[in-house]
């Protein structure tokens, strides 16, 4: 990590110097912002802390609840989260602190003692160079937390307001200062029931399936409504189930499902236990249904094994149901080239999912993503507001292949066996699927259809494996100036800034000249689209790797424009240049398809999708790129 | 990481729940301490972090500064500090946050242009395999806040106690109830020069090279009186020297030396520069060399690169002195047999070095890490006073062999270049010497002559690599119960408790049956020296390691002292069993020589040095080991 470029300055290099003009802990409610977040989850809080790094702009998050969530609900972090809390700095910790699911297990019945369950199989969870990061499990509250720690550190010291929600909002299309006029309404105190206005500019509504801004804006969630409990329950317990430590999807013959994921920390564990299926009109909380019916299931489907409780950290019963909104922000079908957007849904304001194929809080935080860097460069005017058409026209759909998926997933889970399944005869289909799904868990099937973010694969051969639409795939580097073996993909903080990679072909003159024109040419993007006080690196931050070992680079080749110089103090970064990593298996230009003849340039989104992919000298292509999204 | 172990508890599990019984900031201080550590440097600070780990003890910390220390001095953490860090469980925060010293780089005059400097040589700065952990460089401040928040975050809530320093102590021996009598002054505020009275039971004087505890005891630093003045200034700057970002070691042919060391965060990076020798009566400070002079020295000796300073952010000069006090603790000599140490050195308070080689805060730490175990131990009544005796022993001679080794490099590092090393004729000395001293400048050479604690090495050879008296060299393995790959040495927290580890050979019966033993026969060592209340590994932590893959190994054969019962709550923990590392490159019994058909069982000091190596069968060497320490 980079920092002291603007001076020396000691203390934790995560805590950010403070900005000027924010609102402190217990300073009353503003009037007007930038920015109204409605909610604190996964959807909400990604969407705080990606404002933090834009601290000119004020930001506002409300939560009806009283305080930080504790405990409960989601606990799947796949790996494209992962990668993204790289992004924001507390992928290391999340490592640390979290169970890393390696291998999936799966138990049915044994032919010769049906009543008893043995293992049949056992699936590698994340496939070697899937990406660099693990899939890890860690209570949804821990995730919160460490968003928080993210948006308070930031310039704007951002704090939640808890015990407020949106009530109801309205825009005034008329105007574009702080068209959107939110009522807000205290949850708790003496002033409980309350409501007070405050005026956004922008307001995104992850305040969960019951979105009181999703109704604002006519929306509506719609799907399959469903039919099937569930029960899940965090316990810390003892068993002589061997593969407790594992995630296992066990298969009983007559008892139902579960699902085991172990949890942070060594001890704890989540079970997933189906009860049964529910009549169209019945509702979960009129079943009854308990802890202590899931612990007594539990052990029904796990003979000959058992379980033995000692404490029931959380609990819930709930249907599965997969539905989508109509809704992803307030402009009407029909009104898209004369009016943007001003209200956002995301998370699961606008889809829901079931909680077993663990993408719920994944998708939330990727919606979010999506949108915090649009909103981040066009409130700084640096790209026009029509970018923010994109993202309902890329989360909607990527919402409704997952919906689609995940329902695909619920059926198949919740299918009793066949018969040459229970024999051994035919790999049974859960295997079979989790297989085949594995890019889909991971989070990384996500590939954006064409637009003027996403180019046409025109140039794809160049990097075969880094398609267009899809995030871009890390691999191991070495840092030209300090022999650092680092992934690429690191240097893509969650800071809204586009990063243009150079791969150098057999020639890296052509590559350095790039460097040196995209830093000095009037005629390239980055000065065109630069303002006055701008680091070089401002919106747009390029780096090359080059095909030749750190040992053997010559620095003093390379232009000075790999080693611009930035902030107050006018300092060179030495972090723009790169060599392969000359170990076995793990040269960049291999694992990612990269023309070694040609090189290639990739030009990848602050949301780290790669969004194009031209040939070195193309120039034209480069600025083409950029003209269409940057002012 | 495990936590949860007596029940869910949200938030950061690295904050541990509070112990009652201590001081909160504002309370008045004790009357009477526990442990009292003059001093927040590097030593004293490491000694706080581990007393935290005690909570049903009080220790005070004082610090004659007026607040944390916010710059300067030193920035070296070299491999093994990195290994303990990790114990601490900030490693991998340091790692994140520091520069990483990948290669080390050599410049001397080109014999062709004689004015100018060329590179000569590079050395990988870390042998492959010597260490799991990287050799860094982050300023000390930094190190001082990771174990503050340690402290701060342990179940005590240890804070230093600025303003105040050990002025003076005495000691009555007719007592054991707090004999230490300590008569600490305000440095600052109201009450600046007054003085008040602790009494401690135990005192460390980590209050540097004028230390008032080493007076105290009547100790003194003697030898190498220093005089040669060095220059050293942390800087922000841009050069044209291409390798600014390397660790560099330039000689010029006649303009002196410089050490290039580049710092956390990209821009920093720190120069020794020599200046001139001194006559034996002249003091560093009546030469008025300051930060001018160094620069224009380093663009001297750089040349023909130029070197253009943005900020100064710390310098100073200082003599080399290599000087070592005569007093560790306060026994004198001949009355070791009758009496325990009250009071000990540690850091600059008894030895003082070069700072170029980058030992002294490391070797400072490793003072204080080698004391803190058995400090606690003796606290806990687990093991006799006369534990304490070993400090003296082991460092004494670890700290002569240090000044030794230091003041050699010193020497060599100054001495003008030869004829034939000029000409290339031959490498120069200090390449050569450079890396010769690899596992020196590691802190990895440190090895404990044998001793109660330290076994002979009778059955060295059933684990060649990891030599008795030295750190336990940590090596890849996968947890058996979920398929995690990671370092054995990483479950080695500094949390005081002894490490065995039964490598099992061919047959793995044995080795279980061993673990079965342990845990369960009234002669096993973890029985006799436990008493009521302890989890079963509270003292000693048993681990086991087969020679099986995770997805062969028959779980339900392993004993069920594999998966102990722990806590509150009486939870099995699944941590204590590991396989191989089937990964090329990775098996842990060739990596550390240990006999495949016999295996081993290395026991492991709570300071991380290798303690014993036995056959698997010799319960009664590992009863013997245990015996000779604790009670």
């Amino acid at each position: 990590m980079q920092y002291y470029v603007d001076g020396f300055r000691g203390g934790d290099p995560d805590v950010h110097p403070t900005a000027a003009g924010h609102r402190k802990p217990g300073d009353p409610l503003p009037e007007k912002v930038d920015v109204l977040i409605a909610g604190c989850g996964p959807a909400g809080l990604c969407m705080a802390a990606q404002m933090a790094q834009f601290p000119e702009f004020t930001t506002m998050i409300v939560e009806p609840k009283p305080g930080p969530m504790e405990k409960g609900q989601a606990d799947g972090v796949n790996v494209r989260s992962m990668e993204m809390f790289q992004a924001f700095g507390f992928g290391e910790k999340v490592k640390r602190e979290s169970y890393w699911v390696n291998q999936t297990n799966f138990w049915m019945p044994d032919p010769a003692n049906p009543d008893a369950i043995r293992r049949v199989g056992r699936v590698q969870d994340v496939a070697d160079d899937l990406s660099e990061m693990p899939h890890t499990l860690i209570n949804q509250a821990r995730i919160h937390e460490l968003f928080l720690d993210v948006a308070r550190k930031s310039p704007t010291r951002l704090e939640p307001d808890y015990g407020l929600k949106v009530a109801d909002l309205t825009i005034d299309t008329t105007t574009d200062d702080h068209p959107v006029i939110v009522s807000l309404e205290y949850t708790e105190g003496p002033k409980a029931g309350q409501t007070t206005t405050v005026r956004a500019n922008y307001v995104i509504g992850a305040d969960g399936a019951r979105s009181n801004v999703r109704t604002a804006i006519g929306g509506k969630l719609v799907g399959d409504a469903a039919h099937q409990a569930w029960g899940v329950m965090d316990i810390l317990a003892n068993t002589d189930f061997p593969d407790v430590r594992y995630k296992n999807l066990i298969t009983s013959r007559k008892e139902g499902n579960i699902l085991i994921l172990p949890r942070e920390g060594g001890y704890l564990f989540r079970m997933y236990v189906e009860l049964d299926k529910l009549n169209p009109d019945e509702r979960v909380s009129a079943r009854n249904l308990n802890e202590t019916h899931m612990i007594a299931a539990a052990n029904r489907i796990m003979a000959p094994y058992t379980l033995d409780v000692k404490e029931v950290v959380w609990w819930s019963v709930y249907e599965i149901g997969h539905r989508i909104t109509d809704r992803f922000d307030d402009v009407p079908d029909g009104e898209t080239a004369t009016r943007t957007p001003r209200v956002f849904t995301a998370g699961d304001a606008c889809h829901t999912h079931s909680p077993k194929a663990g993408q719920g809080m994944n998708v939330s935080m990727g919606d979010t993503f999506n949108l915090g860097w649009k909103l981040g460069l066009v409130l700084r005017g640096r790209a026009p507001k029509a970018l923010l058409h994109s993202y309902t026209t890329e989360r909607r759909e990527e919402a409704r292949r997952l919906v689609e998926t995940d329902h695909k997933w619920a059926r198949i889970m919740s299918a009793p066996l066949g018969e040459s399944e229970l024999d051994g005869t035919d790999e049974p289909r859960f295997i079979q699927h989790f297989k085949l799904n594995g890019e889909f868990t991971a989070g990384l099937a996500v590939r954006y259809d064409e637009s003027a973010l996403t180019a046409a694969p025109t140039h794809q051969a160049l990097a075969t494996g880094e398609p267009i639409g899809k995030r871009f795939h890390s691999a191991p580097v070495v840092r030209a100036a300090d022999a650092m073996a680092q992934q690429l993909g690191h240097v893509h903080d969650a800071d809204g800034r586009f990063r243009v990679y150079i791969f150098a072909g057999a020639d890296e003159t052509s590559a350095y000249d790039l460097v040196t024109w995209l830093a000095t040419d009037p005629a390239s993007p980055i000065l065109k689209h630069r303002q006055p006080g701008d680091d070089i690196d401002a919106t747009i931050d390029v780096r090359t790797i080059v095909q030749e070992r750190f040992d053997t680079i010559d620095l003093t080749a390379a232009p000075s424009a790999t080693k611009p110089t930035k902030g107050k103090l006018g300092l060179q970064d030495h972090e723009k240049l790169f060599c392969i990593d000359p170990r076995e298996g793990r040269n960049i230009y291999d694992l990612r398809g990269i023309d070694k003849e040609k090189g290639a340039v990739i030009i990848v989104r602050p949301d780290q999708y790669v969004g194009q992919i031209l040939p070195i000298g193309d120039t034209a292509g480069l600025s083409a790129y950029f003209a269409g999204i940057l002012l």
